[in-house]
C-alpha cells in the first residue's frame, strides 16, 4: 500500500493542472437546479459526467426521477447517475455520493469575478460557483481513478457511485432511487462516503460523524374574520399577534434554553470519548465571531459553543406569516398569524415524540391565555438526527488517510444542520456512512465568491484515493 | 326658524333626484389621491367644486400646497378650496370641512358594480366610490345652500368652507394652510363642523365628540451581522427574534391590558355625564361581532367594548420587519428584526410622556434578558387624542337638529381612530369642533361596494341645514 500510495500521490501532483482545467470545464456549465432557465444546463452537466465515466471505463446506468412542478412549469428532473467500477467479490465495495448541480450565482450579487468562469487568484484559490460544492469533490473521485489508470494500478476496492443533479433543490426523487437500489445497484456496498461538507476551520481536515435533525412547525393563531383597523378595534378584540408573542416567549429563553417539557429527555449523554474529541478541534470563538460578523454568542468558550451547535438541540423563531412585515407604519390588527419555528434535534430524539411535546405544551400554554382566538400547531417537515460511530473501521480508515496526506490527526466533528441523504443511505443500506470533506470552512459554498483552494483540491484528491486504500485493509 | 325649516325640508325632498344626479356626476370623477395616474382626476374634481361654488355665488380662493413626491414622481398637490358665503357680522360664522378625493377602487377588487358609476339598488343604497366618503357630505352643504336660494331664504349663519383633495393620502399641506389662515380666511369662525365619519350603527344618527390619538413605535433588535442558517448557528447565538418575542409579550396581555408602567396614569376619569351617554347607544355585541366577522371580543357587554374602543388606550402588535414572512419553511435566524406596535391614546395622555414610559420600560425589560443583542426604540409618528365637550352650544345645536330631522336624540359617540384635521382645527382656531356624520356604520367607506343610503343623503342634507339654523339661535 505504501508504495502504491507514493506513486499515486506523485501522479496527482504531476497532473494537478489537468485537474484544475477539468474543474474549469465543469464550473463553466451553470447547472443551477433551482432556476427554470438553467435546467438544460443541469442536463448538460449530467451528460458531462456520463461522458467522463465512459472515458474512464466506469459502468453506469441512469435513473430518471420523472418530472416536477417548479415556478408554474412542469420540468424534467435531471438524471441520477449510478456508476460501478470494479466487481471483485474479494474486495470491499464503497459507495461514493456527490451532486453535480449548484446554487444560483449572478455577478451582480457581489462576485469579484464571473461566477461561472473559474479563476485562480494570488492566494491559490480556485474561485467559481460549484468549485467546492460539489463539483470539486466529484472530480476528486474521477481524478483518483484516472491517476490509478495512468499508473497501471488497480483500485484496492470496488466503487459504486451515486451522482445527482437536484441536491440544491430538495434532492427530488433521490430517496426513492436509493431505497429501490438498496438490493439492486447498491447491494454489495460495505461502506458509504459522502464528500459534500467542509472542514470546521481553515487549517485542519476533519471527518464528520453527526448531523442534527429538524422538526419545523407552523403555529397558526386565528382571531377576527378579517384584518382590522387598530384604531377602530384595538381594545375590543383578542389580537392573534398578542397571543403569538406570548406563546413564542414560552418556547425558548434568550439564552437558548428550550422550555418545552420533555424535549431534553432523550438527548444522548456526552460520552468520555466525545468529550475528549473537543479540545483538539481547529476552532475558537473568534472563528465563530468572524462567521456571524458579530460577538453576540451565548457561550464564552468555543467548546460549549460547538456543543450548542451540534450536540444539543436548539429552537429558532424564524418569523411570522400574515402580520405586517413591510417597512413603514401600518395600523393593522392581523386576523390570522402563522408563527414559524423549528427545533434542531440530536440523538436520540425522535420526531414523533418532539411533535407530541410541542403540541401538548402549546395547547396547554394557549389555554392559560384566556383568549377567544384559536390555535393550531402543525409540523411542516421533520428529519431525524444522525450520528455514526467514529470508532467504525470506515472512520478509522478515513482518519488514517488524513494522517497520511496531511500529517495530522483529523478533527472529529458534527454539524448543526442536515444533509438528508446521509440518513437515507444509512437507513436504506444499513451500512456505516462517513462524511469526508474536501473544502474549508471559509469556502462560501452558498455565498458569493465560492472557492476551493488548489491545495484542498489536490490534497483532497490524494485523500479520497488514500481513504480507499486504507479501507481496503480493514476487516468489517 | 320652524317655518323656514319646514320650507327647507320640503324643498330638499322635492329636489332629491337632482341631488342624486349631482352625486352621480361627482362619483364619475375618479379622484383617487393615492394613484399617480388619477392625479389629473383629483384636479378635475377640484375644478368641479370651484364651478359649483361660482354657480352658488360662494366667494372662494384656492391655496396651492405645492408639490410632493409619490412613487418616484414629483406631483402637483390638488388645490385646497376656501369658500366664504355670507359676511354678516351679526351672524355666527361656521367653518365646514370636507374632502373631494377618494380611496382607490377597481371592479376586480370585488365590487358588484362599476365603482365610478353611481348605481341605486333595490335597498335604496347609492353605491359608488366616494358616495359616503366624502362627496355625499360635501354635496350636502352645497345642496342646502341651493335649496335656501331656491326658496329666497337667507342662511342664518355665515359659512366658511375648507375642501381638500388629499385626505386619503395624508392631507399633505393642509395643516400649514389651516394654521396660516387662522387669522386670515378663518378669522371670524365661531364653530367648526366636519362631516366625514359615520353613525355608530345603522339606524340612529350620532354626533361625535372624541377621537383617540396614536403613538406608533418601531422596536429594532440587532444581533449577528447577517442572517444565519439555523442549523449551523442555532444554539450558539442570541437570536433577535427570541428577544423580540419576550419584549412583545411584556407590552400587553391577551386581555388587552397595557403592561407599561405609567401609561394609564393620565387617562381621564369617566364622568357621570359620559357614563350616562352609553346606555342609549345604537350598538350591541352582535353589531361588533358582525363588524369583525368573529366572536373573539374581549368584553361580554357592548358598553365595556365601546369604552375599550374609544375611551381607554389600547396597544396592538402589528408585525415584524426583517423576519421570515412568506409562506413555506425557511430555516433562517434573522439578524435584525424590527417589531412594530402602536398605542392608541386618550385624553389626557400626551405623546411625550407615552414615549418616555415606553422607552424606559423596553430598555429595562431588555436589560433583564441577559442578551448580547442591542435594542433601539423609536416613535415613528404620534398624534394627540381629541375630546370636545358635548355640552358646548355647537353640540347642543347639532343634537337639536338631529331631533328635528330624525325625531330621536342622537348617540353621543367617540371613535377609536384618528381624524387628524379635527385636532388641527381645534388647536389652530381654538374653537369647538363637531363631527356630524351623514352616513352609516355599514357604508364601507374604504371597502368594496361603498354606498350612501338615499335616505341618509337626503335626510343628511336636511340635517346640515337644520344644524346651521339651530346654531344661529345659540349664544356663545
Amino acid at each position: 500500500m505504501d508504495a502504491a500510495l507514493s506513486q499515486f500521490f506523485a501522479q496527482v501532483d504531476k497532473d494537478q493542472n489537468i485537474y484544475v482545467d477539468r474543474l474549469r470545464e465543469v464550473v463553466a456549465i451553470p447547472s443551477v437546479s433551482s432556476d427554470v432557465s438553467h435546467r438544460p444546463d443541469v442536463f448538460t452537466m449530467g451528460a458531462w459526467i456520463q461522458k467522463e465515466l465512459t472515458r474512464l471505463g466506469v459502468d453506469f446506468e441512469i435513473r430518471d426521477p420523472g418530472t416536477h412542478e417548479m415556478d408554474g412549469h412542469t420540468l424534467q428532473l435531471p438524471p441520477i447517475v449510478l456508476g460501478a467500477y470494479g466487481r471483485d467479490p474479494a474486495k470491499k465495495t464503497v459507495l461514493v455520493y456527490g451532486h453535480y448541480d449548484v446554487q444560483p450565482a449572478l455577478k451582480e450579487d457581489g462576485w469579484a469575478t464571473e461566477p461561472f468562469e473559474l479563476v485562480e487568484n494570488e492566494k491559490g484559490e480556485l474561485v467559481g460557483r460549484g468549485s467546492t460544492d460539489d463539483k470539486g469533490p466529484i472530480l476528486g473521485w474521477l481524478n483518483a481513478i484516472e491517476a490509478h489508470q495512468k499508473l497501471g494500478l488497480e483500485l484496492p476496492v470496488n466503487l459504486r457511485m451515486c451522482f445527482e443533479g437536484m441536491e440544491e433543490n430538495g434532492s427530488e426523487g433521490l430517496d426513492d432511487v436509493i431505497v429501490a437500489e438498496a438490493k439492486g445497484w447498491f447491494k454489495d456496498v460495505d461502506a458509504v462516503c459522502i464528500s459534500d461538507n467542509y472542514w470546521l476551520g481553515d487549517s485542519k481536515p476533519c471527518i464528520t460523524y453527526g448531523l442534527r435533525g429538524i422538526s419545523y412547525y407552523k403555529l397558526a393563531i386565528k382571531g377576527p374574520g378579517r384584518d382590522l383597523h387598530s384604531g377602530v378595534f384595538g381594545g375590543t378584540v383578542h389580537e392573534p399577534m398578542t397571543d403569538l408573542a406570548y406563546i413564542f416567549s414560552k418556547l425558548v429563553t434568550p439564552q437558548g434554553e428550550i422550555l418545552i417539557p420533555g424535549i431534553m429527555d432523550d438527548v444522548a449523554p456526552l460520552t468520555a470519548a466525545e468529550e475528549a474529541s473537543y479540545p483538539p478541534l481547529d476552532f475558537n470563538l473568534s472563528t465563530l465571531h468572524n462567521a456571524i460578523d458579530a460577538k453576540n454568542t451565548i457561550h464564552d468558550n468555543h467548546i460549549d459553543a460547538l456543543k450548542g451547535r451540534w450536540r444539543y438541540p436548539s429552537l429558532s423563531l424564524h418569523g411570522i406569516e400574515g402580520a405586517f412585515s413591510a417597512a413603514g407604519a401600518k395600523t393593522v390588527i392581523p386576523a390570522k398569524v402563522i408563527g414559524k419555528f423549528s427545533i434542531r434535534s440530536v440523538p436520540n430524539m425522535v420526531p414523533e415524540k418532539i411533535d407530541a411535546c410541542v403540541v401538548k405544551y402549546i395547547n396547554d400554554e394557549f389555554a392559560k391565555l384566556g383568549s377567544k382566538n384559536t390555535v393550531e400547531v402543525e409540523c411542516l417537515h421533520a428529519g431525524k438526527p444522525w450520528v455514526a460511530s467514529f470508532e467504525h473501521p470506515n472512520y478509522v480508515a478515513a482518519a488514517a488517510a488524513v494522517e497520511r496526506v496531511f500529517k495530522v490527526k483529523p478533527d472529529l466533528t458534527r454539524e448543526g444542520g442536515s444533509i438528508p441523504v446521509t440518513l437515507t443511505f444509512q437507513d436504506a443500506l444499513n451500512k456505516n456512512v462517513l462524511l469526508l470533506p474536501m473544502g474549508r470552512s471559509s469556502d462560501g459554498a452558498h455565498s458569493i465568491n465560492e472557492k476551493l483552494d488548489r491545495s484542498n483540491y489536490i490534497e483532497g484528491t490524494k485523500l479520497l484515493g488514500a481513504y480507499l486504500w486504507e479501507l481496503s485493509t480493514k476487516n468489517f
